[in-house]
Order: C-alpha cells, then structure tokens, then sequence
C-alpha cells in the first residue's frame, strides 16, 4: 500500500498556545500613539473613556508572554486550534517542488481570523462591568466575530456598518443580527458625527472613518459602553498571534521550519498574528525566514504610502501614529476585499517593514481573485478576496521554485472564507473585475497632519 | 488551574477509516429495485447506461466493509476526519444534564456532507472513463460537491438546479461555476422532459423529481455522459457511513456511547451516513440505541406516507422502489431546507422504520429555524436549515432529559452550515417565516403506481 499523502497537522486542545506572544518586548525604540489634540504619548486615563483596563494594559504592555484567560480559551477551542494544511492540490496544480503550507482561519462561524480578539475584547470588558460595546465594520468579518463574542458573553453590540456594505452585503447584516446584535447603516441619525456628515452629505455611503468616528462618540458619551477595534493597535494583533503560535508548533511536529511566511495585510491585524511569532525568531537570529505582507494595489500603504505621523480615521479622533500611510483623506477603489481598504498600517508591521525585517508586495484583485479560484480548484476552499493576496503571493514564491528547482518550504495564512464573496467570484468570471489599482500616487501629494515638529 | 472542558475529539488522518460500512449485509429480505418498464428487478445492464460498472456493484453488494480508494481517501483527509463537538455551550443554554455530541459535516467548502459521496462517484467514473456528468441539486449542497469532485477528477458536470432554488440562491450557483460546472434551471428547455413539463406548467418552480428526470434523461442519450445521485440510493448511503464510523471511534476513544442517536432526514443519505453503523451495532444486539429520524413536516414522507411501490421522480424513468412516499407528484412548499423536499425516502431507511428499528418526527421550519438560531448563538456555528431539523430533535430530547433528571448521551450528525441560507435566518427573525406544514395528508388519496401485483 502506497504511504499516505499528509494533507494536513493537527494539534489537540491540550496543545493550543495558552498565553499570546506580545512583539513590543522585542522591540525598541517604537514610536508612541499621540493625543491629536495635546500632541504628547496618550496615556491610559486617556483610553479609559473607551477601553477596559485589561486592554489598555496590553496596549502598553513589555511582557513578552501574556496569560490568556480560560475563558477564552474555552471558546478559542470551539473552533481552536486549526489545521496547518499541506497544499498538494496546489502543488501539484502548480508543478513545483515547493511545499506550501497554509493555516485555515476561516472555519469558525464569523469565517475569518478575527473572532481571535473578539472573544477576548469582549471577555475583557464584561468582567471590567461595561453593559454594551460599539464597533464598525466594512466588509462584515470583524462586526461578525464581535457580534458571536458579545452575545457569548451576553454583552449588548453596536454595530456601524459602512452604508454602502449595508445595502450589497444583506446576508453578513443577517449573520450579525442572528447573534443579536443591533446592526445600523453609517452615516447615521444616532449620532451627532452622523447627523453631522449626512446634513452635508445627504447621499453619502458612508466609509469606514465614517462609522469609526460614530462608533467612538458613541461610546465616549455613555459610561456602560465601551468601543471594540478589529485591527491595527497592538492588543488585536497580540491576540492573533495564536494562529502562528500553533502554525510554529505544528511545524516543529514535522520538524520542519518556513523558509518564506506570507499573509496577506490590511489594518495589519492578520499579518501581525501569524508572522510576529516568525519575526521573533527572526530578530533573536534563529531563522532567516522572508517574512512578506501581500497589500491591495487599490490601498497599497506599504508599497507606495509614507512613512509618517497621520491621523488613524477621517474624523481625527483617534491617536496619531507613526505609520505607512496614504494619508487619512485617501478613498481607495471599492475593491472585494474590503478589509484592506485602510489608508494606514499597524505601527509595528511598518516599523518592521521601515527596518527591512518584513517585505511587502501589492496585488489588483483580478489577479488575486484569479488565484483564490485556481486555490479553490485545487484544495477545495473557497477562499476571501483577502486572503488570496496571500494565495497570490505563495504561489509566485512557489513559482520561482519551479524556475530555480529549489524545494523551498512556504506557508501562509488563509485568514478567511469566501461564501459571502461569491459576487467577487461571480463578477471574475463574467469578466466585470475592473482591475481597481490605484493610480500611481505621488508620495509628495498625500496629505499628512500639519503639525509642528511632526513629519519633517 | 481549572480542568480544561472538553471541546471537541479529534481524529487524526491514520485513524481515518479505510473501509465503508455496506449495511445490505446485515438486512434480509431487501425489497428489489423494479424495472418502471417490465416491473422485474433492475439488472446491473439496465444500470450501465447511466452508472459505471463499480456503482453498480456496491449497489448490490452484499459484502460488510467496502474498500475506500486511495484516491478517495486522499481527498477525504483534506477535510476528514471531521472532529465530533461536546455541545456544552447549548447544555449550559437548555440547563439540561444531558450530554449532547454532534458530528460537524459542514466544514468543508461545499459547506455539507454531500462531498463524502461526490468524491467517489466522480472518481469511480472516471476511471470508467466517462467524460461528463449530469446530476440535479435542490438547496445546492450535492450540486456543489459534485461541481467540487468533478473538478478535481477533470470531468464535466451539468447540474440541473431546482428553479425556485435556482433563483432564490444566485451564490449556490455561482459556487458550482467557480469550480467549473453548468448550471441549468430546472424544469428547462434542454430536455424533452423539461419541455414537455413546460408546455404544460410554464409558471413551475420545479422540484428534485423534475430535476431528477432532466438530469437522467440527457445521461442516457450521451454515451460519454453518466448520472449522479446525491441520495436515496444504496451507494450513496454507504459512502456517506464514513461520517458514524468515524463517531464510533470517537465515542470510544472518550469510553461512551450515545443513547441516542439522531440525524435530518430528506432523501435519506446523511441519516444513512451518520445513522447506519449505529443501526449495526443495534442489530447485532451491542445497543439500545435510540435511532431518530427528523424531516420535515411541508414533507413528512415517514411519519405521513405509506410503504409502497412507488416511482423515484416524476418523470417515471427510474427504477420503482418500495418506500415510505408522499406519492411522485406530490408538491412540498417551498421551505428553506430544500434537501428535506423528496416526495420518498431511502428504501433500506423506510424499512428499518417499517420495521421499528428507527423512530421519525417531523417539525416545521419555524420550529427548526428558531432551534437552529438558539444552537448558532450557542455553539457558534449557523446551520443549515435541513440540519436545524436534527437540532430541534435533540434540544427536545434534551429537555425531556431535564425534566426526567436523565443524563443520556445524545449525538446528532450536523450535515451542513447555513452560508448560503441567510434569507432564512432574515425571515425568521422578520416573522415572516411561514409554517409551511403539509396540510393534514389523506393516505388514501396519495397517488401510486397503478399496476397490478403492486400495492395491493
């Protein structure tokens, strides 16, 4: 009998992770969050109005290690750990002697990685005695995972959904609202932000800074609510490490190590979760694994934004960070993958990216989608127009093996499914994909703060 | 540190299992297929137009355990063994001291457990070398899978959808052609059949009998072309067993056995898979087991129909089987759970019921989709609205355990997820769900073969 082709490596409940990696122990010299009012490092009374403690502390947090309560992660083995899958199907599809590698994130309900911080967002402030949480949410992935956590921890959700998803995406409004949660198209009436914007623009379909700032306000203005982000800041991308946190464990069952890490990049949220463990190894020269981010074209902050202080949402009510940019008054095309639709990057992937740790790469989502279809042929997922920037990133490396004949070893992270995105497949294979790049942007028009002392 | 509760049990790729369970071996007196023509037991040259040679076999076989191919078996490890779930967040929300299990089909990307017997079938038709498959699909999960199995084996797949699914679910279809498959809406014009049933209902919906008959009569008339079926047939139930030996296993490796066991039932396959090796077990005096059916009451084939002779789909061009039937021109509503809408029911199903092995009930989908909400909230998983039906069944024996003080184990086969079946979650909570019960069913005036000899 021929020997079994090994599709894939588990790991038992016993052997998930049971504290997160937090990266900032591992690196200096990162440049502070800034009050955009005082212009001086935020402090955690400021974030109090919005943030429970346990947060906060994350937020700012030089442990390297951080405890993860047992009741997350109870929920996390729900759906925890996940598979590392070997893709032969794509191999094989691709003829490379390359062995790709890919974490499965998109099989819990919500369909994506993010349910990682939700549960323990939401587990956070029910025990800190907040009643409600606000958050926004483009696509849906993120106002999905906050709605199944909120409702796990009988928390009440808001959930500002950019107007625009609200009306072409009924089916993730459903999901939400199946979870409970109270589901409201921004630009709304509930705020004075709101009310605000649509006086001048009474047509408006809204944008994610748009239903940022309402979330915020409404949060700040009642003392039982706090305000929920899915990505960018420090303690979303500390609770995502899990994912590479199993995938290194999984690797080390085969022994085996990536020669190339891949995930695709948006707020930063997914990429920091599965690399940051990767990079760690990295920095304390363990291993030289090309650690690379795959960005949209249509928003490719890595690739063609700066590298300055900017505003993190179009309201300027958040902190000022020093970050890749395209600048906060940046509308990128409306692309399928919603979730790289952001002017900015995590700080700490752009610190990464500024000191040539990490790589960076951008794709058009026709070339993207295109992939994602020859991955879901191939290894029968169908996978979320994020995450087949990846998909599209591994197989160019896969390819260059083929050129080169070396059997290098490639992993990346399949951060979420695609049933809600069958538009994007459908409009692929019509051939109504416009390409939706961004036109080559000139790095001396995007607009920064204007503020003294910053940005010189 | 607390005991960590127990989630989930895993099984690893090399406990897979290697051999189908073919339960003809353990039932005498099989009532035979009959020829609709000559009403003689079918043959296997009668078959060969439209199976290839190995189909038929394990149509008639008597052996115990079959042989899983390799090749089956590698693209069953990219998403088997699934993992068998402790229910414990729905315990907690029914507050019962009951332990409930479920097995979780809907994890690969076809979203059911249909894929279980896609994958052989395209498989042993290929290497009959059959060019192209047809098939019909009603909610779409079989289209699905076979799309997948098709693509993955390099067959073509003509998949005749069911119209009102057709229309009321574009995503479904959109799934089957992004793995390469035709889509047609059934009743068409592509069949004589379809014209002929046009001619005379050109307002119809069309129902799996109709589609049924399109799909067959188009792979006899093409000799490179063969017929699937997703259900009701011996095969078919066999290949699906690989979901309930892997739950035995499962349940021994935690030193328990359910004391009862349920599953959704429509055509018959995912109640077959999860069920049958329990029925073994039962047979052979190891168990009490009890063994339920749950189907739908806009379709009650079991607890409303009678076992009789009756025709597999409306155009009368396969074989006549003894069956639980609502009768073949029989027209259930138009419910969500468009898998439980087949006028009959598996005959080796209708015979273990028939002879009080198994029990049924039946339940409207109000009932169900209000179940299948509470279990999404609870477990973290949207079902899909034919599996809600298994849900409602174990929730009520749940409960009948809390008021008993009883702590059975009970184990349901969750076949599918609920991606593509949003509108139904919207409309429960609109309350615009209808009940959709077949009105009060006259036996007497369920329309039969009329041929003498049979159901006297």
């Amino acid at each position: 009998m021929k020997e079994e082709l090994m599709r894939k490596v588990q790991l038992s409940d016993k052997e998930m992770p049971k504290q997160w990696y937090n990266i900032q122990a591992d690196l200096k010299d990162l440049p502070a969050y800034l009050n955009p009012q005082t212009l001086k490092p935020v402090t955690a009374d400021e974030l109090a109005p919005i943030f429970p403690p346990e947060i906060i502390k994350q937020e700012m947090s030089q442990e390297r290690f951080i405890d993860i309560p047992e009741e997350v992660q109870d929920i996390y083995r729900t759906y925890r750990p996940t598979n590392l899958h070997r893709a032969l199907g794509l191999e094989r599809a691709l003829g490379t002697p390359a062995k790709i590698f890919y974490k499965y994130e998109g099989g819990n309900a919500t369909g994506s990685h993010k349910l990682n911080s939700a549960v323990p967002q939401a587990y956070y402030n029910k025990i800190a005695g907040i009643k409600r949480l606000t958050t926004e949410t483009g696509a849906g992935q993120w106002g999905s995972a906050l709605s199944m956590a909120c409702n796990h921890f009988g928390l009440e959700c808001n959930v500002y959904m950019v107007k625009v998803s609200y009306n072409q995406k009924p089916f993730r409004r459903t999901f939400m609202q199946t979870f409970g949660s109270n589901v409201i198209a921004s630009p709304s009436n509930l705020t004075e932000f709101g009310r605000n914007y649509l006086a001048k623009h009474p047509d408006s379909n809204g944008n994610l800074g748009i239903a940022i700032s309402e979330a915020v306000e409404e949060a700040v203005s009642r003392s039982d609510t706090n305000y929920a982000l899915g990505s960018v800041l420090n303690h979303v991308s500390m609770h995502q490490t899990i994912i590479g946190l199993e995938a290194q464990k999984q690797f080390e069952k085969i022994d085996m190590y990536p020669d190339v890490v891949i995930a695709c990049v948006g707020g930063g949220s997914n990429f920091s979760g599965f690399a940051f463990p990767f990079v760690k190894d990295k920095l304390q020269g363990k291993a030289k694994t090309r650690i690379i981010a795959a960005e949209s074209s249509a928003c490719p902050s890595l690739t063609q934004g700066v590298y300055a202080y900017d505003y993190g949402d179009v309201g300027h009510m958040c902190p000022i960070t020093k970050m890749y940019t395209l600048g906060s008054e940046f509308m990128p095309s409306g692309v399928h993958a919603g979730g790289l639709r952001y002017h900015g990057m995590n700080p700490i992937v752009s610190k990464l990216y500024h000191d040539k740790v990490i790589e960076a790469v951008a794709y058009s989502q026709n070339d993207t989608l295109t992939a994602g279809r020859l991955f879901a042929q191939a290894e029968g997922i169908i996978p979320a127009p994020e995450s087949t920037h990846a998909i599209k990133c591994a197989i160019d490396e896969a390819l260059k093996c083929k050129e080169s004949g070396e059997a290098k070893t490639i992993a990346f992270n399949l951060s979420g499914n695609g049933y809600f995105d069958m538009y994007a497949y459908d409009a692929l294979m019509k051939g109504e994909l416009g390409d939706s790049s961004a036109e080559n942007i000139d790095k001396n028009k995007i607009v920064l703060p204007k503020i003294e002392g910053l940005n010189k």
